[in-house]
């Protein structure tokens, strides 16, 4: 029988035992023009302010959620991101004191539609702002958590860390203030909306304004209030939250099943009974004058659409991200995060990119699950110590010698990040890895290295001309399909590009291709079968250097290595037929002057 | 400035000036048990009928569509299929005697919601059916497309032809009375909704029953009608129908710059204007009772999810299938077509099926350049004559040398269909390609060849075990990255297979790699530089016999060719090193017995 529950559910729902508030008086003039006499901030704290105030992490919760982000001890309800709060957890209340803060603009606490409007007359009777609360922004729910940061003596976050709408208010924190925090993590986010999820937000809001209960937004001294179109707006919400593989994956086994509730909506079928029940039960917790005001303030959330716009908003940001996304979102989707990261990468921010596998659909930020699978990353930003820099390997050693002291290095397939963990323990400052693998990004992420998630095959788009002083591909080359752009793309954001790999052309392979005449083996890369080989390119010396050629690169240095021997190979000694390693130093400079 | 017409806007909105119209008495018993006391079927038609009726093409139209597909003439408005359907065109009015009936359950002529219920005392006032009118199922509306077929004359439709709601049709059309047509044209469609999209239209007739206007249904004499429910409906829809890049292209450049028009709606956004102008304008031509009885009607269809259940709702089809889907299209999406195309193939139904390319959506079956795409697979199905079959290669000459007369035949990787063509003109029935290059597949369409669109590292899902006398794989070996799935498959599903390969061990190709000491290169497919090459394999012959000695398959025949010198290399005189082509045959019985 269909679960009617769903990912929020245990988790937001009961008074909140452990709320303060505090009131700071105005008029506070908002971003879009109007103003507001005063605004409370309602919140929770978890954990003890150190003596510095070096150590609170702000916590911003998303459209539906509130400042109960975790359980206040065993007696407490769960919180929304109880898997990731907590003692011992990855935001360390040990360590950390905590602050989830409800936004302006909301239902639970903080200043919103549902409050008393400021009485003009003596005489007048006092009543709710309605739909006369002003629009807010982002920015605005930021400004009242900034009085809140100074209210509790709070000069510089740890950290600022939300998904979703959460996700917003971090990245409107570090554009507004952008010396505001060392971290910022934004999680299932985007710097706009797209128009899709610009669409339904628009017909939820129409829903629920065409409601004839919602009598222009002073409803709240009647009897019936608008939740039927507060009801209609959250059930749409709830099929944008889930995949649609996660859809079927819930409602088909009894799609024409449905759970029986009491409901005046549609319950023809399994997916139709658990809307209704959601759509029903948002209703008793939730205003509808705050849906739309903050559905509104996210929906006017825009950073940039272009990535030249992305870096003016970002330009001033001193601090390091974390930006996580999942495969199956599709309402806030990987390629609006990787948006966000190509700015910050170009404009040389320190940012980690991560793109978790899940096919729980935008949801999955609250899902245990999946938060099992972000976290590491998470604990990984607030740690203070790092795994040592393991052995290098021979490869990495040859290319160490290439690389001056201080150069900034772009390391493609960085793999676990070995050599750029070595590169920072040798004092190098400005150091970026690309790889595609998960674990490779989970393993050099823990090393406190910047990663980025994505296919070299794309090329590099989120790298500018020249943008480092060393590009370096390792022992990647062979696994790459699309090599003529990746070699162009090297030589425009690299003044120098460094390229090791293992020659095809080989003695030892040679001579086994002759001999067995079969797909030719080697150890190291090329020890696998033909039919299951990672590798989709084989190239000698001589081919890396006639692609350099054609490519108007200059090949300004070169090592060769006889690795069986441990031995360099000369140039005059044949390296394409004596070496089974190359490391090929080259740039379309003439000279190597750097 | 944003166009707030949308792709059926200009199409949909006239008079039908040629209107035909049958009424059928009663009573007539609907499927879940409702009775109609008679049922009107409204219709227009394309040109004439032939002597043994055998010339008829049923089209069948969308939710929001009508019978008007096409004009009749200079003088009268276009039609939502006009590109398709005319003197010339893919249906050819001037051979084919085409029929558009609008559906039972709508409003435009045929029976449904708005129409009067039978009076039941002399006494009472006529008053219209509302939400009285019964549950009705797309198996309803085509029994009375039947009746229409028998009041036509046409005993045997040439092919039943549709998208969306319309590919609905025609599926139920073929799985209720399976001998009741030559063709069946599947477009844009599915055997069932997807939750997500039960969700969706779950949600929209909740608009509109929520509508307080909507007065159970009983809404005619009002002066007042459920608009605002049913124009937040067609919003809705409307986004379901665009892809999230579609909706980017199209309000994304002035995001923030809405029309202004008249409308109660929010009008914010520039997608706002958009969708409130289609939701109003909708409400002007379409009967809030129509929407929720044929969205219904829509979700109700279900011809089953698993192989197993779909392969029984199709058994006795006694037609050809074309099933077209759309690469952007999430409402109906690619993968159920797959479904439906996958269950007809392990039936040996015979079945095309493309994937067209495209941005726009589920709404691309009814656009101009996506009809282009699409529509020469149409005309290629309705084609009485084929291209001649071309020259067999070098390798098909080998090939056709093993394949015993009257064999069915699965070719993998078929390109344009040459060995297919050629093995049909020797008299081969059972002929089945596979290709994933939409060239190749339209070449092989318009061959008149049964072609699937898919990849083959996905495996063979398609196809049942041994469904095939042969399964052969011609020179698409080294472009597969996962061989050993797809050894396992084509063991698994064929009798016999037969690999035909470029040896990569050729001497030719040891000697260039010896003295050139660069990835070896040959004329044929190995003529590619080491860095572009679409190759991802590189087997030899030894390569390929180690591989099936592995997977326990006996090699029963092989063919060496020596292609420069045109002679054949015996197995006793080393093929490895101087043959360049292989055949090989082989299976996992222990003899070639057949």
């Amino acid at each position: 029988m269909t679960d009617l529950t769903s990912t929020d559910d245990a988790r937001i729902e009961g008074p909140l035992t452990h709320l303060q508030s505090v009131t700071f008086d105005g008029p506070i003039t908002l971003e879009l023009g109007g103003t507001l006499p005063r605004v409370t901030c309602a919140f929770e704290t978890w954990g003890s302010l150190n003596a510095d105030a070096s150590n609170a992490i702000l916590v911003c919760h998303a459209v539906s959620g509130d400042s109960h982000a975790a359980s206040h001890g065993p007696d407490d309800a769960p919180g929304w991101w109880e898997r990731l709060i907590g003692p011992g957890k990855p935001i360390d209340t040990d360590r950390f004191f905590v602050v989830c803060p409800n936004v302006l603009g909301g239902c639970r606490g903080s200043t919103g539609p549902s409050d008393l409007m400021p009485v003009t007359s003596p005489q007048a009777a006092p009543r709710p702002f309605g739909a006369d609360f002003p629009d807010i922004t982002i920015n605005d729910m930021v400004d009242v958590q900034r009085r809140l940061a100074d209210h509790l003596g709070i000069a510089r976050w740890h950290a600022i860390v939300g998904g979703s709408l959460g996700g917003h208010q971090a990245l409107s924190w570090v554009t507004r203030y952008p010396r505001s925090t060392k971290h910022c993590i934004a999680i299932a986010t985007s710097s706009r909306l797209t128009s899709q999820a610009l669409g339904f937000d628009v017909v939820a809001r129409n829903a629920i304004q065409t409601d004839p209960y919602f009598a222009n937004g002073q409803y709240y001294d009647q009897a019936q209030k608008p939740s039927t179109g507060l009801a209609i707006a959250r059930m749409l919400g709830h099929i944008t939250y889930l995949s649609s593989a996660a859809m079927d994956s819930k409602f088909d086994p009894d799609r024409h099943d449905p759970r029986h509730i009491t409901s005046s909506f549609e319950q023809r079928f399994s997916v139709g009974s658990y809307l209704a029940h959601q759509g029903q039960k948002f209703t008793t917790r939730f205003d509808a004058n705050s849906y739309i005001t903050l559905s509104m303030a996210m929906d006017l959330m825009d950073l940039g659409s272009s990535r030249l716009e992305l870096m003016e908003s970002f330009d001033d940001c001193d601090c390091d991200f974390l930006i996580i996304s999942f495969s199956s979102d599709w309402l806030f989707t990987s390629e609006q995060s990787c948006d966000i990261v190509n700015a910050l990468t170009a404009l040389d921010k320190p940012v980690t990119y991560a793109e978790i596998t899940t096919i729980a659909g935008h949801d999955a930020f609250l899902i245990d699950a999946d938060i099992d699978q972000y976290a590491p990353l998470i604990r990984a930003r607030f740690s203070e110590t790092h795994p040592p820099a393991p052995e290098t390997t021979e490869a990495e050693k040859l290319i160490l010698r290439l690389i001056p002291p201080g150069a900034s290095v772009l390391d493609l397939g960085c793999g676990e990040g070995g050599l750029l963990a070595e590169l920072r323990r040798r004092g190098h400052e400005h150091l970026v890895g690309v790889e595609v693998a998960q674990d490779g990004i989970h393993a050099a992420a823990a090393r406190g290295l910047n990663i980025i998630d994505y296919d070299l095959n794309q090329g590099l788009p989120a790298f500018i001309d020249q943008q480092f002083d060393f590009v370096i591909l390792s022992e990647t080359l062979q696994m790459v399909a699309n090599i003529e752009t990746l070699m162009e793309e090297m030589l425009r954001v690299g003044k120098f590009v460094v390229v090791a790999f293992q020659n095809f052309a080989h003695k030892a392979l040679r001579e086994d291709y002759v001999s067995r005449g079969r797909s030719p083996r080697a150890s190291g890369l090329y020890d696998y079968e033909w039919y299951n080989t990672p590798n989709r390119r084989f190239p000698s010396i001589a081919d890396v250097q006639d692609l350099c050629a054609a490519k108007q690169a200059t090949i300004h240095q070169a090592i060769y290595l006889d690795s069986q021997d441990g031995r360099e190979v000369l140039a005059s000694e044949d390296p394409n037929l004596n070496a089974d390693l190359a490391i090929l130093l080259f740039s379309r400079a003439k000279s190597a002057e750097q």
